[in-house]
């Protein structure tokens, strides 16, 4: 663990020299963690302090509003400076968080070819691949030996966001291959790269879904993925660390939709209150507004459920269970559908085996709700057979809705995620009400 | 596209010559799945085929039943050249998922050596950071020139894992530091590593949980994370590739346990139906005999229900609220303690926002409820008032349970998933329930 404490006296008591020493040895990311908890009134002062390539590593990982207190109280002169030093990917997903006039100030203190750029990233669709990709990679000829493509690393590689793979284009930038450094080390000096590029290529497009994209790096163990433009031009590359992002924010954002949030991209604790109502209530109310019908189911049976009063005891049971086992069926496909397990042609195939589940699910409960409604609420024989059979029928519904949705709703260009448990649940609660009170009807005579 | 047609054609015209032409190009995860397909009779005639170093990348990304298969079809002696040629990593996740006679073989069959690495490596519990560490790592020592490393380098780093991250350490494997190989390119040659290297260490230690171990990765966006044992001593390391995968079934762990479903290590579509059942059946029993206390809530006010039926219409509407409200914060608490956002000290914090937005949220559902049942229900105001107010207290209650279980659940050692919608549901069933009746029969007197 780091010594912030230190850190924070030698701060206090001016001793900029001392803490300068000590500062200079903390990755970027410890280094943000202290600085976002340094006194707001002398944090600019302390940044000034920095090395100019240092703190364009820690710059982007500080949160917004310290970002914005720092360029607020810097000269357009140093702003320049800072943005010539950050990578184009994170001055992008920066700005992307900033207040307009902040991003105004930005865009005018950077260099012209800066701006360019960056005014040409932050034209990709917000969750394209061309979003996250980054234009600084090391490019090489195919008719370079060995030596001469690691002399052009040395050479133009330093400020690039990764040297371990280098890709081959022509001269009208189309990729034609790629090569490791480490093959290029293994490599005799003065072979081509020719003979000894790999040109099976695994890329993407820039407006590809930048979680499709990612789900390459993973899937192919790749430490960075080229992007190309539509005539297979490279014009950025996706790194790992920043797939490691991506994965992370999409499974968040599966979690979050799987129940019943709009998906927020701030961390819950930074969140305002307001925020995360906001992001919470919709759905709510849907939901709310959709479980009023399942109580007019129940106001519709009103004259047999006042004749056989015990029937509500059971309305829990049939509601919550088939919900859960819905829910079940739901979260698989959901999950599969995003890793790319499960595909819209398999829904034949996923029926049949969630058919035979639940058949063996829905038969196992029912003995026991069947046992326990004769010994233990020591209802009728038909009382009891009444709530076993509705259980039965309600499990098979509830996986068959919860493993048909998800897959529809991606049919119809939905996210699969908004088909779990909230939804499963409101719609299995009013589908076992209704085969509940028909069976009670049909075997009770009521 | 791969041309999988083609390829198979060219096995059943028995064109070996030419199939291993176009199959050598292919990466080693499109080749297994092509392997995946090719009838099981020819797999190992076609295996045998293949280059020693191609097999070795394509066997640990078959299914298990196709290793089985292949294993045994060899000889012990090409079994033994196929060990000694697997990163150790591979070969552990491998003997992990086959069969007793099968692992026997295989570890008769390896080196003496290779024998002693892997059993040091299964003694590792399967959920450690040394489980899914490789000891193939390229180290170094400080009084090393950067021109001596970079030739250590291309002497040992051939079959090692990565060489991109290289490990500084002592005559005793002491970890003293670490340098990635782009800062040796970019060095003077004659620069001593100890003036150079890293010595602010990010590292885990054998036994540390592997999902703490690569959220490491993840914050600090490392290529590789050392892992050092009680000692300090470097044993082995995480790579990043390893490292997304331990992400992706981390999420996937946390979404199943939170729809009520035991962890599955294999995809769904490969998964029986029986095992299937064994995964979901125990949480529905248990949910299904927690729901029956909902149940006998409501036959302990059997006598208030039958004197007001309308009141039943309304359990639905707040039972599934109370669950939907009580998830929502549930699921995001859930994943902030996963993705280390929130810490167990926060309780109070959480606690504090989640009721104001539960009043929030309460507030306004329950100004909707109460305005349905008086103008579309057209109930007295009694009644709309006993809704909505149960409305209200539901919510409050339900985003507190929520949002302080999971952390509970983590404080007493178990996993805070577990405490998502179906469990809160359960609860919030009954507490609703509860509230409901006993606002009802204050205000109806009943």
């Amino acid at each position: 663990m780091l010594d912030f404490e230190n850190l924070s006296k030698l701060l206090e008591e001016n001793k900029y020299k001392e803490f300068m020493k000590e500062f200079d040895d903390i990755n970027a990311i410890d280094a943000a963690e202290f600085l976002s908890q340094v006194e707001p009134s002398i944090l600019p002062k302390v940044f000034r302090l920095l090395k100019k390539d240092t703190a364009a590593e820690i710059f982007p990982e500080l949160d917004p509003e310290i970002q914005e207190h720092i360029i607020s109280a810097i000269t357009d002169f140093e702003i320049s400076k800072l943005v010539d030093e950050l990578f184009i990917d994170d001055t992008v997903d920066m700005l992307e968080e900033l207040p307009a006039n902040v991003v105004n100030r930005i865009l005018h203190a950077a260099s012209v070819e800066t701006r360019a750029e960056i005014n040409k990233f932050l034209k990709y669709p917000p969750n394209s691949a061309g979003s996250v990709m980054t234009p600084e990679l090391v490019s090489i000829h195919a008719s370079m030996s060995v030596s001469e493509a690691i002399e052009r690393i040395r050479k133009t590689g330093k400020e690039k966001e990764t040297i371990y793979v280098v890709y081959v284009t022509n001269k009208a930038r189309v990729l034609k291959g790629f090569i490791e450094l480490r093959d290029l080390i293994f490599s005799p000096q003065d072979e081509l790269i020719e003979n000894i590029m790999d040109t099976s290529i695994i890329s993407a497009q820039t407006l590809d879904d930048k979680e499709t994209a990612v789900s390459l790096i993973s899937k192919y163990d790749l430490l960075a993925l080229p992007v190309v433009d539509t005539e297979n031009r490279l014009v950025g590359i996706v790194t790992v660390d920043d797939a490691l992002d991506v994965m992370e924010e999409a499974a968040t954002e599966d979690i979050e939709i799987m129940a019943a949030i709009s998906p927020t991209d701030k961390p819950y604790l930074k969140t305002g209150v307001l925020q995360l109502w906001l992001k919470r209530i919709p759905w709510l109310m849907l939901l709310l507004i959709s479980s009023t019908f399942t109580g007019s189911i129940i106001t519709h049976y009103e004259a047999a459920l006042g004749s056989v009063v015990i029937l509500t005891a059971f309305i829990p049971v049939l509601m919550g269970t088939g919900g859960n086992a819905g829910g079940q069926a739901s979260a698989t496909i959901i999950r599969g559908l995003s890793l790319g397990e499960i595909r819209m042609g398999n829904i034949f195939r996923i029926v049949w085996k969630e058919l035979r589940i639940s058949v063996l699910c829905g038969i196992s409960l029912s003995v026991v709700i069947f046992a326990k409604a004769m010994l233990i609420d020591r209802t009728s024989t038909m009382i009891a057979l009444v709530v076993a059979i509705s259980l039965l029928i309600t499990v098979i519904l509830a996986k068959f809705v919860g493993c048909t949705l998800p897959i529809l709703a991606k049919r119809v260009g939905f996210d699969p995620a908004v088909m779990a448990s909230p939804f499963i649940t409101t719609i299995v609660d009013a589908l076992s009400l209704l085969i509940y009170f028909q069976i009670a009807s049909y075997i009770l005579q009521i």
